[in-house]
């Protein structure tokens, strides 16, 4: 995570972007989601993905029989981007009104990730940790069917909004409250399932 | 929201499509942010943004000074995606654990809304309803100052994943408890802030 080069350099509140690396794996480490975008005869698509993390790279997977999956395997053009949404901001003017929120957007090309099951492994223990020595391994048949794609963190920005709310002098005689709404991901009891 | 075309066909797991607009609108007005992804000299980027529902068209602002949103308003191509993740579903096999989820891509160009009350009052009464009937409304100047951008629902995919765990028979002999984690998003107790 070198120093923001033109295409991930925050023009707009580019008071928000973070340069720590520490904190560009925390927001990755917390996310459980995120959205990879691809290009396909110019319109762009994006979609959600399970990923984990692996020192300087993010990783997920999709099956072979993905169209846009084969043009990440391909080394198409992506983007990468996780946000976790913390709070709404409340201020006493609508233009101020605002949210709390981390982001990552992570710009690059994928890489095949040949050596499957310790991507597979990292990319489940993000998500729940210690349910990998567990579960039946991949088969050979579902390895082959699984493309797992790396995506090195190289070119990132990474934003954070986390101020009080602003206010301008216009804002004088509206007398309302003012503050932050926090929002948090709650994993619930888990809910035993009769197999399908 | 017809009979999807070439361009949102589920391909992988078809069966997770769902054709009901109640569907789509409930999703949508669940959601808090949703991600629009366009593309600028051939890469995609894709940045979360607060959005609101108006009938058959999504709505989202943004600033004038930005890239992205100048090329948004002049009708580039783009996507418009909202994932909602409702739990984790854990199966016997590595490869049949899976999440349950409701998303939405939406396919389309922006048009820009000239009457910029009303959209933003909506955007606002999307994610804190009420609070628009009492903040200071948008000013000339700041109202110049924000794009705000209409996507029709014309193109749209919606997928709903909700099933119990899979299983196959090579499963048999690994006695792992089965079911869903479920995820809720919490919103916390109001927490009063100095403004900035």
């Amino acid at each position: 995570m070198g120093a923001p080069v033109d295409r991930t350099r925050v023009r707009r509140l580019p008071e928000l972007q973070v340069d720590d690396p520490a904190v560009l794996h925390d927001i990755l480490d917390a996310g459980t989601i995120g959205h990879v975008s691809i290009v396909h005869d110019g319109q762009p698509y994006a979609i959600p993905v399970a990923y984990g993390r692996s020192g300087s790279s993010v990783l997920f997977h999709g099956s072979t029989g993905s169209r846009l999956f084969r043009l990440l395997a391909q080394g198409a053009p992506c983007c990468f981007t996780v946000t976790l949404l913390d709070g709404l901001v409340l201020a006493r003017s609508a233009f101020e009104t605002s949210m709390h929120y981390r982001s990552v957007m992570v710009l690059g090309s994928c890489a095949v990730v040949d050596d499957k099951l310790p991507a597979l492994a990292a990319i489940s223990e993000h998500i729940v940790p210690g349910r990998w020595a567990v579960v039946r391994p991949p088969s050979r048949k579902e390895l082959a069917a699984t493309l797992v794609l790396a995506l090195s963190l190289a070119e990132v920005s990474v934003k954070v909004s986390a101020g009080p709310p602003g206010t301008s002098p216009e804002d004088a005689g509206f007398d309302v409250w003012t503050g932050v709404v926090p929002f948090r991901v709650e994993r619930g009891e888990p809910i035993e399932c009769e197999e399908e």
